[in-house]
C-alpha cells in the first residue's frame, strides 16, 4: 500500500484523525517525520533544517486556527556535530519565536540517516476543520505558492544561500488565528494547492461538493518566475509541487472583507465552492501533489487524502 | 560529542529542558525517537513496537506525575504493509488505553530503516521535577527492573513470544499521579537504575547530595533469574541495562506509608538520600547505563545527564 492508503487505514482506526492536527480537548497536536533523502536536499543547512522541520508542524497548528504554544523535535543523525546541533536548535527556536511558541527541547537518536521528527502543540476551543466548506464559499490561499519548488531548483543550481532563504517560511499561525472566526474549512498546502483543494472537497460534510478555481488568480511566488524558464515547470511548481505551508481555506462570500481586514497575511481569492469535482478554468484539475519517496502523498497527523469526513 | 554532551548543549540552550518532559503551562510534552537497529531487535512484532514506542513517551509523562492525555507517533518504514501498520496502531492504542490516554494519530514517512518517533501530552499543575531530593529522603523504585534486558535475552534465544511479552510494559502513569503529592523528585528508569540515581543526584537543587542504596533491596524481575545464569549478567541486567520504564523517586521518610497506600503499583525502598556520591552497599556505583548506538546515553526531552538543575 502507498502512504495514502496507509494513512487512510490509520485514519479509519482512529477517532480523532483526518485534520492537520488531532484535537485533544482544548489543545491540538501534530507530528511530522522528515529525513535527508527526501526532505533535506544537498545544501540545506542545519539552521534551515531546524526552522523548516519545526515550522512544518507549526503550520499544521496554524491550519486549525489554533494558537501555537510549544514544539519539540527528535533529532536523529549519524553523529552529533556541536555546530550542527546548535544551528538546528537555533532554527527551531527562531521559527517558534516567529509565531509566539516556545521550543521546549527534544530527543537525540544516533541514526544512519539525518532524520527529524517534530511535534507541535496548539490551543483553541474552536478548531477549524477541513470539512466545513459550503457551496457559494470563496476559496482562498495565503501568501504565495511555489516557493519550495523554487528553493529546490536553487539548491540544484548550487545557490544554497537562496535555497535556504526560500526553504524557511513563517508558519501562518497569526493568520490562522485571525481567520478562525470566518473560515468554514482550512488546511495547509503542504501537499500542494491542487491536492489541498481535492482534500477539502473529499473531507467535506456536504455531498457532491466541488471547487472551480481560476489559474490566473493563484498567487505564484516571484521566485518561481526567476528560477523556472519553462511555463510548464512554473505551473507544476505553483499548483502541484507543494511543501509551501500556506493556508488553503474557504470563506462565506460575505466574510471576505472582514477576513481580509483581520488577517495579518494577505490572501488571494482563487475560486468558488461549487458542485462535484475540482476544476481550474473549466478543466478538471488532477488530484496529484507532493511526491515523497516514490510518488506517494505525504501525510499529516491522522491521514491526509483519506477521503473521509470528520 | 556523544549524546550526553549533545543533550547538555540542547539543555543549555533551552529554558524548559532537563526533566523527563518539558513543562508548557499546565501541560507536559515529551518526544522520543526509536529505530530498528538499536531499539527493535529481530523478533519484535509491530504490535509490541507500537506499544513500546508510545509507552516510552507515556512513561515520561508518568515521571512528571502528570495525567496522560494523548499520544501521536510518526512511523517511518521502507514499505507500509497493511497488517504491520494495523498492528502498530493497535499496540499504540492499547498502551494509551492502559493509562487513560487517547492515541490520536500520526505521520507516515518512507524511510530506509524502521524508525518511530512518539510524542505524549500530559496535564498537571504541579509536575514532579528531578531536582527536589533532600537528604534523609528514601529512594524508591516501582515494579521490577531488568525486564527489558531479559526480553533481549529471550529474543536472542529465539523465544519471540516471551520477548514481546516482556517488551510491553504498563507506563506508570497511575502511580505517578498517585505519588505526585509525596514525591520530592522523580524520573523514569529508561537509562537504567544506576544512571537514574546519578541523574537525580546531578539534577538536585541541593549541593553535595548523594544516595546510598542496598543491592538486595532492588526489585529484580523474575525473568532476569529465568533468563540469565551468570550472576554478573543478572546484576548488569538489573542495575545498568535500563529501558525498564519504572519510576525512580524520592520520598520524605514520613511519607512512605501514605505513598504506599496511594500508589496502585507497589514500590520498593532501595536506599536513602545522603551526602556526596552514589553508593551501593558502601561502594561507589558507576554512572553508566543504557548504551545506545555505541555506548552513549540515550536521552529524553531536554537532556538527560546534563547535570543541570532546573
Amino acid at each position: 500500500m502507498d502512504e495514502r492508503e496507509a494513512l487512510a487505514r490509520l485514519a479509519d482506526s482512529l477517532p480523532s484523525a483526518g485534520d492537520d492536527c488531532a484535537v485533544v480537548g482544548d489543545r491540538v497536536l501534530t507530528t511530522d517525520m522528515l529525513h535527508e533523502t527526501t526532505d533535506f536536499p544537498a545544501g540545506v543547512d542545519r539552521y534551515t533544517a531546524g526552522w523548516r522541520a519545526v515550522g512544518a508542524s507549526l503550520s499544521d497548528v496554524a491550519a486549525m486556527g489554533a494558537d501555537a504554544e510549544a514544539a519539540v523535535a527528535a533529532y536523529g543523525a549519524p553523529r552529533f556535530d556541536p555546530e550542527e546541533v546548535d544551528e538546528f536548535v537555533r532554527g527551531a527556536r527562531e521559527v517558534c519565536g516567529a509565531v509566539g511558541a516556545e521550543y521546549v527541547g527534544g530527543d537525540l537518536d544516533r541514526h544512519d540517516e539525518f532524520t527529524v521528527a517534530t511535534t507541535a502543540l496548539g490551543a483553541t476551543d474552536d478548531p477549524v476543520r477541513r470539512g466545513g466548506a459550503a457551496r457559494g464559499d470563496v476559496v482562498c490561499v495565503t501568501g504565495t505558492v511555489g516557493r519550495s519548488a523554487a528553493a529546490l531548483r536553487a539548491f540544484e543550481r548550487g545557490d544554497a544561500e537562496r535555497g535556504n532563504d526560500l526553504f524557511r517560511f513563517t508558519p501562518r499561525v497569526a493568520a490562522g488565528v485571525a481567520l478562525r472566526p470566518y473560515a468554514t474549512a482550512m488546511m495547509d498546502s503542504s501537499d500542494g494547492l491542487a491536492r489541498s483543494l481535492h482534500q477539502l472537497v473529499a473531507a467535506s460534510d456536504t455531498a457532491d461538493l466541488g471547487m472551480d478555481v481560476t489559474e490566473s488568480a493563484v498567487p505564484v511566488d516571484g521566485a518561481v518566475d526567476d528560477l523556472f524558464d519553462d511555463p510548464d515547470d512554473r505551473r507544476e511548481a505553483a499548483l502541484f509541487f507543494g511543501e509551501d505551508f500556506e493556508l488553503v481555506f474557504t470563506l462565506p462570500s460575505d466574510a471576505v472583507d472582514a477576513a481580509r481586514a483581520a488577517s495579518p497575511t494577505p490572501f488571494a481569492t482563487v475560486g468558488n465552492v461549487t458542485w462535484d469535482g475540482v476544476r481550474m478554468d473549466g478543466d478538471p484539475l488532477p488530484d496529484r501533489g507532493y511526491g515523497h519517496g516514490g510518488g506517494d502523498s505525504e501525510g499529516d497527523t491522522g491521514g491526509d487524502g483519506n477521503g473521509r469526513s470528520e
